[in-house]
């Protein structure tokens, strides 16, 4: 029995992992950090999670943390960077949700959040966290930098043609689409129902934070690429789509064959049928990316790509990292099947 | 390994009936039959269950459902009552999610639903699904009625109080709301997002059939009562909320200990905490019932009571009476924890 | 042309007096005060209001205020209370959208409120603002006491069967739902799309501020009744409806004639047709309130009645008032036609 | 006063039609016209117009039609290029909000709705009813082909560029996303609150008929253009979206000024602020489309555009042609501000 920690359980992310690592028969959450919620017991805070009665929050600790496995860090940035070392150290892994360790170019990071970066050399070392393109280096890592909602999205709807080499122009366009819970779980008046329910606008459309991590994990794959970017926030829950606007040397029955091919023993990633649309309630609670490939004229290809922004967009993939770090079954306490209607 | 049947899987009590029970490892569905759909894959149908994969609709036949040994009838009503006793004799059990079993009087049963009966035998005979209250009853059942999902939030959050005898007046209110998907999987236009999102109203005020239910099934536990209920259509998908108001004997601080005592042991029921209101996302996907009492006058007591329509109030309710029926660990199969945000 | 002033246009009803104001062609709104927000154009905190172009939110200053023929306090409560009589004694007439006039009992006003009224004179003084029932007092009024939205619905819900005398028990119960714009414009976390869409709750279930009011203004129609009142939180914006329900001497055929001759004349009040539901889409941005009548049993009836909470149960009402009071044409700016779908 | 008949006015845009028209001063509605809902009263359909509670609809006639000064047509496509050459032969001038007159190119035409289209004569004569640039013409012309509603929101995000010849590469794509409203009142199980409230996904996304209509128009303003264009269906009811990708041969700051020059006088086309976003809450029920421009590299722009597709991209419009046809003002009876929240 494995023991995992969590720190900063108060978030949607913290909330997911909760809720699937009770189901999950290898570990245990030996330890559960919180600094504005210790000593409260998680089902009175989220009172839909009776699996976890017996979960408290406590204060947050790295001598306790160093007695886990493995520790996540459902935080916001630049938390993880600053204790990283000293789990490391002690031989705990680490897997951060945060942004703090999705680079592997320090400069990069610096430029996109500002600031010095609180670990440089563990940037180097730390792994991105997509598993069907670093399956094997995140078996062997001791430091995940788990990628973002956005960028998973993306990079699972452009890896075959990246691999492939079928880019024909380094310039790709993402229009990206998130619902509310992408946001967090925060008090904001935007956000509030009255305000965002039964709206739709964009967001940050001069420029995004996800956009420096797509453009730097798609070059890692094989052809250097540009990026622009637009995320909107959808008036629901769950669920991101990305529509991605690319030139191609593959015609559409090609890249059919391609994407085919690539995620064929992919269990977690699957093609809409033809003339199909991925919808994102195919996935909600589910760790699964569903794609569909489409073409309106010669040379230029249509892709639409949908996760759920906090399973497969967060915790459902920090738990099949941390599966594949403690020797799992890479599916183990992962939701496949989605809740829908 | 147990085989079962579904009859009837396209419906929204179909597809969770199939989602269910694929995480089953005690059984395996070897029938499922739709007249509408027979020859497709039920992943061609419902992309989201990817479990599923090597399941297909088939024809009809009461002879391929005889070889197996409980099927669920997730039909319209008056389908179940002509085919039961045929399956019954041919040793197979039957549950039926429909109306067609929730009631011991005949008289009632053609008051409400019109027309004859076609198994007024039966009706004598079949065991009302409510677990709480038939546990020992249904474990040794042949064929079960699954009771409604208004009447199963109802009888939860009164069955503490007639039990005690704590009624002090025979007629109660019950307001009751429930998402769209109580309505079906059925292209209406008064169900499109256009007209039924940002939107709220009644329906049936003037006598919906689960009135009957109701009265009749609470009536059974004790203290013949009187319903007057009005339903109303949320614009949202999931959830069913009841509010309930009686005359009681019973203060609020001595009601909520009889409640605790009677819900102790139940692990799929449970009061919130002091000053809370139970909401519908925590029991989203989930087989649990959760209830709040509340007191605004001596003599009088106010319960709201939430659950998950398709799952507590249909599939999940009748995948936990498989599993008294056939033996199983009470549980198996049956998610407990939410899916929120 | 009258001048009229608005204090705290910033919340919800603020807005939406702001917007209905800017098409009648009587008035001006010459003083606009927030604290929050003084210096700001309307269009920078509300772009949807290009007709507003011109005004700016003041400094809120009672001598500015002074120069007007009304003024609308659209603030928390306990602010108007404190400025009314300064303004009245200038020969300012004042609507107050707040809770602070609409009791005529002290006592009553301040077990309900807390603390000690800080105009007590003024109360008795003050017109309660349901003008089907005070029309002609509300003309000739200083200063009004606008009701709020669920008690707005269920006074003109039983308005008719009180003033027959029609009500056998004194003990009625109003289930109430409203939309989340309901809750104001407030950074609350349990009001962010993620845990209210989708989501439906009681709240105030042990008693909410409005039942004294509702208690309070029927009774003052001539029969006296207590009330149990439950409201709930609607995913979505706009609209109220309550479900109420009454021992009554008089069948559904008089009930409906009763209802029909008492706002035959009224063109705010109608009756939903035989065999229908009232929606709140019917009455989103319209100041009209459309009621059912039902019967289930007899002796008994139930009355469905909506309204939008922020047009009929304040900033609508509160300009029925104004036109009232200033000799206007009741109907003037208010708007009849809904928004739908 | 000028007579105005409706023919189809059952679906969401005759809705609006009527709605709108109800407070327009200088005209009739003299002949409404419905296959299906003939004799039945426009408030037994719809409650929440009571402003028409004098209109009954009737069976359709041309004969009738004929002693109107100006006909809508809200009909499915196929319709109005069958009738409107008698109703222009006797007098009777045309707006056709379907896609029969929004084409000069009749060849275009037939490759995109298929079949012969019924008068090809009308198709040269036709004006494209878009008043920011056509005004002059749509005022003295017989026949209107009223704008699709995404090709209305492109083509007021494009026209200042194209004007400017700023347009770099020809080809531009438009991502846009609809309220569920913009698939018309029909009764769709996809449509339906279960499936869609709550999901979001791509449709059309190998071509939708809304293409080359915008092609077509934004190429006649003076650039070329080939459009790749994905549409989306948003879990909401009004409101539409489109983001506009181009190379451009202006900076941000020149293409605002470009933009501001061009729509300064026009009172139903503004620009979001600095920073902003456009949301589709703030075109909510109103005529005006909100425009705001982006950078996030050298050389290209990103425009965002919303409106309200039933107003600005159906009936509003159609009125303001109505408006400039008949010689009244633009901006009678036209919503401006729009209902929010």
């Amino acid at each position: 029995m494995k023991q995992i920690g969590i720190v900063g359980g108060t978030g949607y992310t913290g909330v997911e992992l909760i809720r699937m690592l009770s189901s999950h028969r290898g570990i245990e959450v030996s330890c559960l950090t919180s600094r504005s919620e210790a000593g409260k017991k998680v089902t009175s805070l989220y009172p839909w999670l009776p699996y976890s009665a017996d979960l408290t929050f406590q204060e947050h600790s790295l001598d306790a943390l160093s007695s886990c496995d493995l520790v996540f860090y459902a935080t916001p940035n630049k938390i993880a960077m600053t204790e990283a070392a000293v789990l490391l150290e002690r031989g705990v892994r680490v897997i951060d949700l945060s942004a703090d360790f999705r680079f592997s170019d320090v400069a990069l990071w610096e430029a996109t959040y500002g600031g010095k970066h609180g670990a440089p050399d563990l940037l180097q070392e730390a792994v991105y966290g997509l598993p069907e393109k670093y399956r094997h280096k995140i078996a062997g890592a001791r430091i995940i930098g788990n990628p973002g909602c956005y960028p998973t999205a993306t990079a699972l709807a452009l890896m075959p043609l990246v691999e492939a080499s079928a880019l024909m122009e380094s310039h790709i366009i993402v229009d990206g689409k998130s619902g509310a819970s992408g946001a967090g779980r925060t008090a904001r008046e935007d956000l509030i129902v009255a305000e965002t329910s039964d709206n739709f606008r964009a967001y940050a459309a001069d420029g995004h934070r996800h956009e420096p991590e797509m453009a730097h994990q798609i070059s890692q794959m094989g052809q250097e690429v540009s990026v622009t970017f637009v995320p909107h926030l959808l008036p629901m829950i769950r669920g991101i789509e990305v529509t991605v606007y690319v030139s191609a040397s593959l015609g559409i029955d090609d890249a059919r064959r391609v994407f085919e091919a690539r995620y064929d023993s992919e269990p977690f990633v699957s093609l809409a049928g033809i003339g199909k649309h991925p919808e994102t309630r195919w996935v909600r609670g589910s760790n699964r990316c569903v794609i569909g490939l489409y073409q309106q004229r010669a040379g230029q290809l249509i892709i639409s790509s949908v996760i759920d922004n906090l399973v497969r967009g967060a915790a459902g993939q920090a738990i099949q990292n941390m599966n594949l770090m403690l020797g799992f079954n890479e599916f183990d306490a992962i939701p496949v099947d989605a809740l829908s209607p």
